[in-house]
């Protein structure tokens, strides 16, 4: 296939879990539901499929071995050698992370790359820091500032902003900032109660500012739209509730991140045709979707810029997501691109280009990555 | 295929037409148009083509016989023998059957198994229930009462209870049911008028009212999602406004169960996927998209998890839709599961196991059937 | 393929470009983006790769020529002799030109059609006829039954009304046109700044009157729905939200025509099927998806009425959209309904009339055609 051997850029995914888990650790990582119901699980679904078929070779079993054996292989290798294993395999060059959802031992983004090959990248989740100010005892005048200052500052190791306002409030971001006697007034409300970063005003300020910086200090400003987190209520988490967002972002010089997209993955599309300075991906899709990853693919290029897709594995916890979203992705592309060359949609030439791109060269122009 | 042979279990349809009809009331039943404009045949249509395709041989005509032929020797066989045709070679073992919809003379759960084989059940549509108590002169006050008693006395001889709030009032529940002041104040409103249960926080009420009355007596709540009535506004019967109520209902350890569900069906995935208590199907859609079965179940299994998915024809009327419901089904799905174990995603028993699930075993664990 | 050689209606286009473009003009209008940003390419998409693909042989190239060898044989020959290349080989019968939209010198209908061959006719879009009123110099009071006049006059020498409302004001219809009081009200506010026409009041009144003068005049009234204008907000321009509008029409005796509809085509599939006043077509789409046409062909065709579905190209001024409009529609559909041959889901008669209907019978018996 045309997508064979070539390296990927992850440009959206966590750490692994670094330590081992039981079975009922495993599944519950297997799914992004809140939790497992004893009737059911998580293996019985495209995606745990796609585990046995897939990432039992890497442990030595055969394809589609049972979970019970799956896991206990699993168990006699430990987290490192497994992780290290899917990991390599994958073929990634660079590793984008997200540091800012840490529920558990989780690995750095250097840890991430020593165990799996390529170069670790941060990237700062901009609630988390607005909750680590709050946590610090800020008072509601000086919040806006010193988290201004603290995304600064953490911008400056990192390759890129994300925000997850998709499953606190929703979308349908305002296109200008609120004004900032309605900032510091949520501060206050918020400072009062504490606690996760829920507030509507607050996040849109706090997703504007991220625009504003990543613009200024070339930092992509990465946005969660579609599934993805049980909180969330997923028609707000529809990319094309962000147009009036993206239509007041579009000047700023800066780049903004659809992230996951499904299922709104055709409206995602839409989005980047018709603004240039968005970028999107299905990560967490793929690898969820297993083997319907060349369809979702598909209707994704329906009408997304070549220039404009990106990968993600938007792996988190199992290094078996992230092998699966690579692999996935690197042979649902390879099976379209191959599909239309037979049906002479392009040339040769013209699928390499493009798988060149999506798999990689998108990604790497839009983040300042090293080398 | 691999689901030859499988015995279903239908979790949601209706009885048939117990009359002969002419063709403009075959026409008419072939369709969820509230009426058939002079210049469009409903045959022109996927379910239009099916049924020529599928139905003729079993009333002893060729494929694809005309439809005027079809309609010929449907008379001449009476609705008895063509529905004892059609429904039996389904192969059937449960019907339930929502007794709530009778425009015209219908037959009864134990007449429809009857004639089909199989046993027959009751599903309680909520909404008729209230409108039979509304009907019978109860007062406001006391409304509330006799309706959860008449639900709890209709409960007794059902396998479920099922509401159509989607094409009332929308699927944009809240999250607590209604105060009971609240309550009693819209019972007055209604009375007043009359007249089909439109008002919302009644329509509230009665579906958490459903699900705790289910989750206490085992009897699954379904909820009509999606397309299917001509009187609905399909984007509030999207399934993705019903997260605020079934994040609240998670707990009561009952079942919900999303119906039809296209054109949202990846939206109702995404929910049975993050919360454990959610069945859905996509009844009504096949039969209806024809030859197009297989397309949409391939995007319901991107997210829904093996355990979720129960198969329904929604038959309403004709015995042409029980029939395609399941032979659509049943060819859909082993057409789907037989291309995917020739691209080596699963192993036979892996396919042997989802389609016995998806076909019988997940509605059996979900309702109180006997046996 | 069963659609070789059937000729075609283009139930709703616009002229092509009236003089010859450079390379970013070209790009410009190969996609629905307000600008191309510099790090983009627009032949950088599906459709890109079908000019490449399907145009450059009919200007003597090799299939897929390089974008700047194309180009460059673009400019030898001329707008005009590349016009009437790409135009005529569509074997378009007749063309159904909205001239509302002229940003640059663009062809009137007879114009095209004597480059095209085939007939030209004329749609007029109602918010371009309010416009050209109100900067007449009309006042408030007089504005309604200025407009009115106008519109009639317009539509003598036309076969169809449009709107654009989905990108105004989004398609969330009342199903009652506003009072004569709140018209003039709006009309006075409107007047008072000029410009484009966005108010909502009279955009449903505007819309209302066209659905009323179309059905008295025999002129279906077109609707945007769908992506298409980047002025759009996507989730406005859900058909469904018409739902109100479509069952107050219904009794009108006129039709609604849904233009475009994509990515909810699914949604107008469900429209047409309930109201049998409405009809569809996907035009802009195709040729946009490029080689997905058939897939998106696909899922219109679930739910909608055979009888509903049209042609259209929406091209807009550069021909290769008219020409790949119809190449794409004619060879997906061919591929559609050849697979279904193939899968015995219908005959070969029942292939050849569907094939008709949707290129060119339901469009013939909707407008008001000549001959």
């Amino acid at each position: 296939m045309v997508t064979d051997g070539l390296p990927l850029v992850d440009q959206h995914c966590h750490g692994v879990r670094a330590e081992d888990v039981d079975r009922a650790g495993f599944e519950r990582l297997l799914t992004e539901a809140a939790e497992v119901p004893a009737h059911r699980s998580t293996f019985d679904s495209l995606l745990g499929l796609a585990v046995r078929r897939w990432c039992a070779p890497a442990l030595d079993l055969p394809p589609h071995a049972p979970a019970e054996a799956y896991l206990a292989r699993r168990g006699e290798l430990g987290w490192r050698e497994v992780s290290r294993r899917l990991l390599s395999a994958t073929g990634t060059a660079a590793w984008l992370v997200d540091t800012g959802l840490t529920p558990f031992p989780i690995t750095a983004p250097a840890e991430l790359a020593g165990l799996a090959g390529g170069a670790g990248y941060e990237v700062v989740r901009l609630e988390a820091v607005a909750e680590r100010v709050a946590a610090s005892g800020a008072g509601a005048a000086e919040l806006p500032g010193a988290v201004l200052d603290a995304v600064c500052a953490a911008a400056r190791r990192a390759v890129g902003l994300k925000s997850v306002v998709a499953y606190r409030a929703g979308l349908a971001l305002p296109a200008e900032p609120p004004a900032e006697g309605e900032v510091r007034t949520a501060a206050g409300r918020w400072l009062a109660v504490g606690g996760r970063l829920t507030d509507p005003v607050l996040l849109a300020w706090l997703v504007h500012q991220g625009a504003r910086l990543g613009a200024e200090r070339g930092l992509p400003l990465q946005l969660h739209t579609g599934f993805g987190d049980p909180d969330l209520r997923l028609h707000r988490a529809d990319p094309a509730l962000l147009t009036d967002f993206l239509a007041a972002t579009r000047r700023l010089g800066g780049t903004v991140v659809l992230l996951h997209c499904w299922p709104y993955h055709r409206n995602a599309a839409y989005l980047a045709h018709v603004f240039g300075h968005v970028r999107l991906d299905v990560g967490l899709a793929v690898p969820y979707v297993g083997t319907r990853a060349d369809a979702v693919l598909a209707e994704l290029f329906e009408l997304a810029p070549f220039g404009a897709l990106c990968y993600a594995s938007d792996g988190f916890g199992l290094p078996e997501l992230h092998h699966l979203g690579a692999l996935l992705w690197r042979r649902g592309l390879g099976r379209l691109l191959d599909r239309w060359l037979a049906e002479d949609v392009l040339t040769a030439a013209d699928a390499e280009r493009i798988a060149i791109a999506v798999t990689s060269g998108n990604a790497a122009s839009a983040y300042p990555l090293a080398g």
